[in-house]
């Protein structure tokens, strides 16, 4: 109802304002006897974490994950129950932000807040910052662990645009995550990665911020996840996705340029692959979901983010009052998200496909007799 | 969790297979003594309809809607109890489809419901079938009764490309519906529709399909509704729109070309109206939500359809057995299935707003005391 | 939200008034591939039916379900697709009831009805009709299939107090529905049933009614099914037993009588089932629910029904003006709910557990991995 | 799903074993703009805690509840956003707990926990341990004070019978929780307090435990809070007491002393009272609700604790591999957790109507357009 959850059956709830107690999750669901993935987590914490170079923000967030419940002690194994995990907000430098309690940044949501909430967290953007994140990464990171466990599920996302450099067609058939960090840009193609480090420099100096595009593949989803109405894959995923800060857009497949092909061009015709036995398709204009179910191809999905909100040029807005007033940013701000939503466009991913791997345990009665 | 329900205090729940016993829908959570709207469900569900032109399906269906439940006999008011509504299934040939048991139709739901159900209803696609989507529109005209009852809210989608044809930006703040429906296409501008018609009569004769793009624009919607982490009104007008039949993309505001803009293009500046007395943006590149939540500024909208799977060419594909088999399609099918998503559009659109119209209510101690 | 569904699962959503166009339900989340229990469903909707005999009301209604979704059209078998039942509303003498619209009956919800919505359908009760109940019954049949096929549940429930006549303890370890089913007033036990029946008359001869108690038994519930925190099995099953019609109170296990037993006396102790291997107690005080989790003994409940609020003796009320006015009640109703209240709670319990036997299926990782 | 949330718009999510890191309650859907009732919640909190006098447990928990995400730093007014409140876990000795990991106490849900989850928390007894509930009763005294706030909503929970002591009916209209709080056994009556407190005394001595009845009476309570089906008032208060620890009954109203009643006793008569001019019922057997939706009258329940499963005498049980072991408890235990249940019980109550209070806000278009 109020929005802070998200799934089914592996569901996770987050709480917590950029500069208050805490930031964390609570994921229930989490099946019982699973060792839990704590170095999994802390990777990719540290890659959605500011301050891992001159691209992201020069703050400094430890974002160490405590685990608080869940876990059987002795082995640190999940036991069935809810696990909580919190980030404290160690580096609250909240007289920063005294100043911008009376007016509305614009692009970001203090001006929508007020109008819901009649108040809000002004100190880092409170709940609206990108800092709530944190929750979901670690919790897609366990997320992942349980797909990579049960059925060997690959997830890599990656920069796939900044500003106008577009990185050509990769091969996502054998893509790392290695490959990616690579680039301090998360971009796997070193010169596309030059191109776009330079665009991103070139905005910072002009106090700039530019926007880009995430691509993300996932290996080794079976046939027959999702569900054909509502909950396709494409819906859950397009939701998990547009959830994201800043995201503005989704394509799953050939997306947006599937508008422009025929029929004929753009069907995956199905053929029996001779060595596994498997029925699979020929290509994957479809990215891997068909009718809103997997099909056991490689699932494809895009994200635009647009470009970050917070400038470091004067900007004409209005305060609380309605008075015309001039907001000068200061503090420390990403020029461009795109390297850290890398790992929120995999942790989003894993938890759309952790609970429809879940809910597809339940939906035969064969599968239910195994 | 089978993902047959859509929404939480408007709450919509379809059932039934395209040749079964009917489709339909059961609404809860519709606010009592509210006169209910038989002549807009009737319009909306007309312009759903295959069999409107020669663009679209010559199926006649009758799509008349019964309501069997949750009005009050002599008034036709809502009762706030389930509101049950049904269309039969009067033209099911399902003999059609008999042969059609045992093959996989390339980019249909067909393989991936057998991989997941290990059965399926054969005849007209089953639940997979778009006549699904019935339901969905009956209830998104109640939706969007509400929401003009209560706020004015005026939802208007249109054809913005087909294949390679694109409408130029329209005047959004002024569209109507019957400006849509001026051209069978449902692009309001003529010279544009009849080259959009061109296109999609080229392919029919060649036996192939088209896809394109809907844009929608909401209208009336106040600032406050929407929730500012997973229940995004960005996310979840993108699951709405991408739990549509041969959906792929999604974009709110500028979407995707948002990301080659610099964040001093893109932000939306606030000002105060000085005839409202209103903080208002004097541009809405962000597409009317900030954070999650409206801003009052219009909603835009635009989501990308496939070409329909379903073309009169020979195609290859295996059967059940993963034998190699040819399959040639007979029947009737729309070349182009974009101006029979509009209402589907206008639809989804409603009942996401339908339902954060209603949860907004509950959002503050002000608003409750109210 | 709106509490018109029940369960997580297998999910179940009624709809309909008492006199409108039908009344029915959608199941959905029921797995696909399961023969559809026809008989089963037959069965027990004739066993809810009223006018079965002089115990209950004389009203004739068919009750025949008719299944409009949701099952494969060759076979018969689940589709795992929502599954719609409707039951029509034949025998709707609806002029019985206009003079009804404008007062409140006693005990009945004609006043908290119009207190919540404003308005209701006052024919036949509507909404608030014991006739909702058919949904509930055939979800239930179909709910306690599964049961039974996959683990060998086994539910009955009987008639174990009518008014100050009760029955002493019976075999529940043996117990069948047939045995139940001797007697008109479905108490096991004849010269019991002839004393309740005895109970019965006599109020109906002065146009009063009589309350009861239904008990339950549940055999065939392996150990681990239900949910530690809110969704203990004895909360799941107090909800499901208190939202019956004219429910007073619930009672698991020794219930009421627990609290005067000490704790000595009270424990269930754990000993190894020679012959089976398995961890059994030597008593069952519990009710075969410990922590809110099945134990593997047999699940017991009670549930009280107070005496049907319709009496036709004079009763003093007020209309909707608030003016006193007096009220005869005409028409067929039953003396006593308790006969008819046996299939509703079997309904009930076969909800509750057939949505936690799914459940269980994802509580582990090694329960996954099968 | 996993059955660790409670709530659909008010919407608690508990999480924490005993011995842990920490015991606590994510609340999301608290509107914003309340003022957070610290001192409420400390009060019950203090009332929920062992070690509060010889009748209770000795353990010292400071249960000192500490506030993480959700409310404005300057002013402690609710954030619209998650709450999340946590206790700590400072008196953990866990090593009095080694030797039952491999033991199954008697009606501790030691063996159904194993049975669902493979594993468990030993210490304390993890999740199942009663020190579960310190997140309700902190979540509670929050609904219960916008209860308050918005309608004057007073709820008082008392001991009405310990063994077979019974306390006789109490003035329930003017009841307060300092005239329960007189007593340590928290029975109103000085007198029948003295002889509960005998009772408790001579099981202890005994190494024994008694059971009883908890009453609780909701003042304040206006004409249409509840739903018409599955969530009526009756069946969500019932689940929310029977997932107490310890319940095995429930009752509104008359409960079971109503199936002996005639329907012309039982029945409610309608009068209009002169002074208010509202709608009132000249008795209140049906406890405020009827047809599962509030009356306007004093919501009257009662919840039935079996005897605590903790009993110091030496009890025959078997490990988990099925040996025959004794089992003798040490430690600290409440002998009797009637008084502790008082809070527990105000607290269930208080989510279960502050969720439906908000819900009833939604009910009818008149309702929205105020």
């Amino acid at each position: 109802m109020s929005g802070n959850t998200f799934g089914h059956v592996f569901r996770v709830t987050t709480f917590g304002e950029s500069h208050g107690g805490g930031l964390g999750v609570v994921v229930d669901g989490c099946p019982a006897g699973h060792p839990f993935p704590h170095a999994r987590i802390a990777a990719q914490m540290a890659r959605r974490r500011p301050g891992q170079g001159k691209l992201t923000s020069a703050r400094q967030e430890a974002d160490a994950v405590q685990v608080y419940s869940g876990l059987e002690p002795e082995t640190g194994r999940t036991l069935g129950t809810p696990i909580m995990m919190m980030v404290g907000n160690s580096d609250a430098r909240s007289h920063h932000y005294d100043d911008l309690a009376a007016l509305y940044r614009p692009s970001h949501a203090d001006y929508t807040y007020d109008a819901r909430y009649g108040l809000r967290a002004v100190a880092g953007g409170g709940r609206a910052s990108a800092r709530e994140t944190v929750g979901r990464v670690a919790a897609g990171a366990l997320a992942e662990d349980l797909l990579a466990a049960l059925h060997g599920v690959e997830i890599v996302a990656y920069v796939a645009a900044v500003g106008d450099v577009e990185l050509p067609a990769v091969d996502e058939a054998t893509l790392t995550r290695a490959q990616v960090d690579a680039s301090a840009v998360r971009c796997p193609e070193e010169h596309v990665a030059e191109a776009m480090t330079a665009v991103i420099e070139a905005a910072r100096k002009q106090g700039d911020t530019v926007g880009g595009v995430v691509r993300c593949v996932v290996r080794g989803v079976p046939a027959g996840w999702g569900a054909p109405v509502f909950d396709k894959l494409t819906a859950d995923l397009a939701k998990a996705m547009m959830s994201l800060p800043a995201s503005r857009g989704f394509e799953v497949g050939d997306g947006f340029a599937a508008t422009k092909l025929r029929g004929s061009q753009h069907n995956d015709p199905f053929v029996k692959d001779a060595e596994s036995g498997q029925i699979r398709t020929t290509t994957n204009h479809s990215g891997g979901i068909q009718g809103g179910i997997s099909n056991g191809e490689a699932i494809r999905l895009a994200v635009a983010f647009k470009p970050v909100a917070t400038i470091f040029q004067p900007q004409q807005t209005v305060n609380r009052a309605g008075e015309a007033v001039t907001f000068q940013a200061r503090g420390r701000h990403d020029p461009c998200v795109l390297p850290r939503a890398v790992p929120m466009v995999e942790a989003m991913a894993a938890l759309v496909l952790c609970d429809h791997m879940l809910r597809a345990r339940l939906a035969t009665m064969d599968g239910l007799r195994r």
